[in-house]
């Protein structure tokens, strides 16, 4: 179940029977040679909303962009400031707080955006310790490129070559979930430099010149992408279970 | 040309031959009993997806939130702050300058936004003239839903049950994008009140009860919303070439 | 009844029949080569008073300075950013309602104020919302220079040489209420060239060199400022009546 | 010389030969029985405005609301948050200088404003010096109660009565200011309590029942306001020639 | 007491007896030729350790951090800006608040400091007037260098030389503090230039060359250090029951 | 070599050989019953200041209070809201960077921090990137209780009852740094719950009524701590000794 295809009474029985909800969060950035400026917010919204559906969990709108400086050097990328982020996550989490959400499930597909979340659940949570406030909301935070079942499937697919930005599974997945727009590029070298991200855009580049971080995404595919699907829904579905204390 | 489907040399490449980008803008909020959450957004993507197809512009990612905050009193619905919003937007418009945009066209979907994205725009300019920096940089505001084609379809269609929330042709152009959250809903009264909605969420809920306003969205159909897009893709393509001085 | 000469215990007693207030709202901003920096403040308090004297409602302290970025190229313009001006408004706002004012109408005389007004208004309107605080709190904005009087006088003294910056009506009433600031200074065009003042300071100055839009304020005159003045108090006091419900 | 009286070409003159300014600001906020709620405004700009007259100096827009929180529990008291007032006199301070004023002198009539203008100042130079700008820009406050002609003359006139808010000084000189203000209203006690501000508005009214400190307003009048006047000019005029300089 | 060493269980006592507590702020910032970089927060948190062992009462973590942006030009001076001290200093008031304090006591080393710590006093208050909050909560802040017996004895030591910054009696009790890092230095004037601390960086280099002002610390030793001491515990604490008012 | 013993002549004099700089960061807040309010801030420094003394590196001071919102529940825990820290941590890296320092190393003690700071350096980047700024600026975050030699020595001393908030380990290491606020205080039971920090703070008390996260630090001891404090000083040579790119 989609939030932007659902009409307001649908929410409110929605919210008779679970108060949980799943939002996807990427980045809108370069991903190399072949892989998509939207990468990391198609990949963790395909899994939302295949968990939207096969489950019947509400999926929120996606957050398209995210915390992505170190990519400004190469054409296309757009960032918040972290401050600007928090500011969004703060008020989409009291937002459906209003509403009577109490589990607000962030499914993140941008490892950029990690820190950033998480200091906006902390900023959420402060003004409610600091003020007094009471009531239950729990936060969480979901990598989907870090759940189990991902991470095998890569490494028994690309090993070494995965990498860790642009890397072949993501490229994979948004393939599958976007395949209209599969590109075929050659990769020189084969596989990418690996190093820090912790810099500004313009050192990001003189490391990376083409954008991606230790990978070989041309060993990507859509049927890889089929599987890297099931493996994220899965460790998604997992995770987002524990999360609001359903076995 | 989506942004988001774009590797970052094709980017490059676009900016060779055109420094222009639409950016859909819309709100998630409620709209009525029959109109999707997601109704404000999904209408301007439609047609900034149709004019990127049609035309090779560049388009951004959905900005899906917007500012609603008088839609809080319905679940699901979703707001930014203002402040919030003038943050996102200055992050996006000085992302896209530092490429070398230098024509943002935001095309909208949600009355709420107009006055907010305008203090962004301000926001923005201002940055530039207290600190006296100079190069071109050209912001637009276009609403889907006030072009003239698209205003004289729905006055033939609807007239005066076209109303000015959960309209019918929002209604009508968002089924049509997503024909798959269709709902067929009762309507009472047949046309809802009219009023202002220069108030807090709680006082629109009164006033509003259930969240349309002055409109009978069930005069909605696909077909009628497969005409409000090409109204509204020839209203903003002939705004958009204004904008950017083309003939 | 101008707060500024009251007594705090004139106001309670104020409080005690009526809680509406007009706070005027200017700018500090070139008007051409005739025009005062102070004329969008001048204006908009000048009918302000001339409501308080006459009608006996409550005058707030004018907010001088506005959202004027564009001029600032022009010696003597100053701006506030936007979110400065969102701060200052809400600060105003909340001070009022603190008092048990519930009704606030922003007498305005600068186009390129309205935008942050109603940002303003709805920053006010979402922390309201987001934090489910209740009470009535009605927010309007009025531009004296919109008013329909004011409208047809100008068409009728002015035709198209009212122009929309620096113009003739708003020259005259300045005029009016500051007769020993009239300044007679030739005007080469007679007529400025018109465009759009979304755009920075720099290239603002470049669209209108002497600082008018579209207007000939040589026809300005402090008679025509009489009536301007009349027709603003009637323009501005129907609209504040419909905004109280007061028939 | 009022800027709000100005034209740009004479605002470009005169910064031709000075680049100077004066900058009155007050505050909006209750002045127990007899004074006016607008005295901390009306007091610095009637000095300033009378060195504008006198000396040619420019006199910017009077800043009337200030940092008055403690007087909130009292009817028609307005305040900024410190934060916001720094917002305001950032950009204030920012926009003179982009058109070349080098000292900019804010003339002030209310104590509470004292940490918060010069936290103000310490913003817009800590901006320059850790962003490595440079450029003369010398920023004042002078707060004309507390200079020494007006000292003595409150002194001489009233001893401890004088208090040290709603003083009889700065109620005489608002009267002189506004004639047509002026109200007769008995003093019980006839000496006001004295104590300290520090705190919030609750605590504030507790202390101060009628919003007088120490002082008895009773005997203010407007011949005194006349005396007031010169002294505060004389006071205001030295200190602002030492300021720019000037022997 | 030192907050730092407590536990929690030991909070919760103390708070049983006592709801005041002394924060130290101090500085990092250049005190010239031979004073340290750390002066301004090691003198007042010497004295507040002090009136911890001697008289019991609370005393938190040192803000080692304040307002010096005129320092930047000297190599290792750091600051906050003031409206990041505001916040820094918010969220301890509130968060002392929390818990029941009722009286925090800010033991000031640095000038510079004064203007922002009471703005952000005011902000404190502010948000609790405007939002109608109640309960007691007393702000206050002692400048342990303003004291009259330290003032005493540094005239009586120094005379003149004591100066303004980098004086010799701050530097004398911080070397007492810490023996280990003493330094002899040649002054070169042997008193330095005195003049105004309201500027930026670069200009309050070309005034102040090595960093003095009207100061000759080379007459400093650690036995007067010791004197400063006793003289800072005596003032700090006699100003601390007043506050708390404790006879 | 610690800033705050330092004048400016021996910083500027460090900068000519290095421009490396460590600052320890910490945390104020509860660490059970008998762990220290300061135990995130004592550790860490401690660890710097060994490095200090050993290896010529430059300390700066200690940023005592962090975020740690979930800890309010229990009397002496204070926070910085997320968007607080930022502004510090921002505030800090610009002044070191306008010094010339290229490398800031923050010597962590707190899990709490970890999030904001990595938040904290991107929104450094971002504005760099943002503007367009250059020159070189590395930021690096060390935990130094997640060093590979004090892990080992927890695990061999404590096993599983080293836990993960008020550890065994880390009250140890704040004791040999503290031996005079040593405390024998029974633990009840002996080993704490576990369970997510990730809540508000009187979620937090309700899981760990004493504060302690699944450790027995009845368990810990100064000579412990002297061992965890050479294991730390190792680690975090190491790691900075990588960071500065130091064989």
């Amino acid at each position: 179940m989609r939030l932007q295809h659902a009409t307001w009474p649908e929410v409110e029985a929605y919210l008779q029977r679970a108060t949980g909800i799943i939002v996807p969060i990427g980045s809108t950035e370069q991903h190399g040679p072949n892989g998509l400026v939207g990468t990391d917010a198609i990949c963790p919204e395909a899994i939302a909303w295949a968990l939207g559906e096969r489950h019947g969990v509400l999926v929120g709108p996606t957050q398209a962009i995210g915390m992505a400086q170190h990519h400004l050097a190469f054409p296309g990328s757009l960032t918040l400031r972290p401050s600007t982020l928090i500011a969004v996550l703060r008020d989409t989490i009291v937002s459906l707080a209003r509403h009577g959400f109490t589990h607000v499930f962030f499914l993140n597909g941008h490892g950029g955006n990690i820190a950033t979340v998480n200091a906006a659940f902390a900023e959420v949570q402060a003004e409610r310790s600091l003020e007094g406030r009471s009531g239950e909301l729990e936060l969480a935070l979901f990598n989907w490129f870090a759940g189990r079942r991902g991470r095998e499937l890569a490494e028994s697919l690309y090993g070494d070559a995965e990498g860790s930005h642009a890397t072949a599974s993501e490229v994979s997945l948004s393939w599958f979930a976007r395949p209209e727009a599969v590109k075929q590029v050659p990769m020189s070298p084969r596989v990418a430099p690996t190093g820090s991200a912790q810099c500004d855009a313009d050192e990001f580049r003189r490391r990376f010149p083409d954008g991606r971080m230790g990978s070989d995404p041309s060993l990507a595919s859509v049927e890889h992408g089929a599987r890297f699907l099931e493996a994220g829904v899965e460790d998604a579905w997992e995770a987002y279970r524990a999360f609001i204390g359903q076995p």
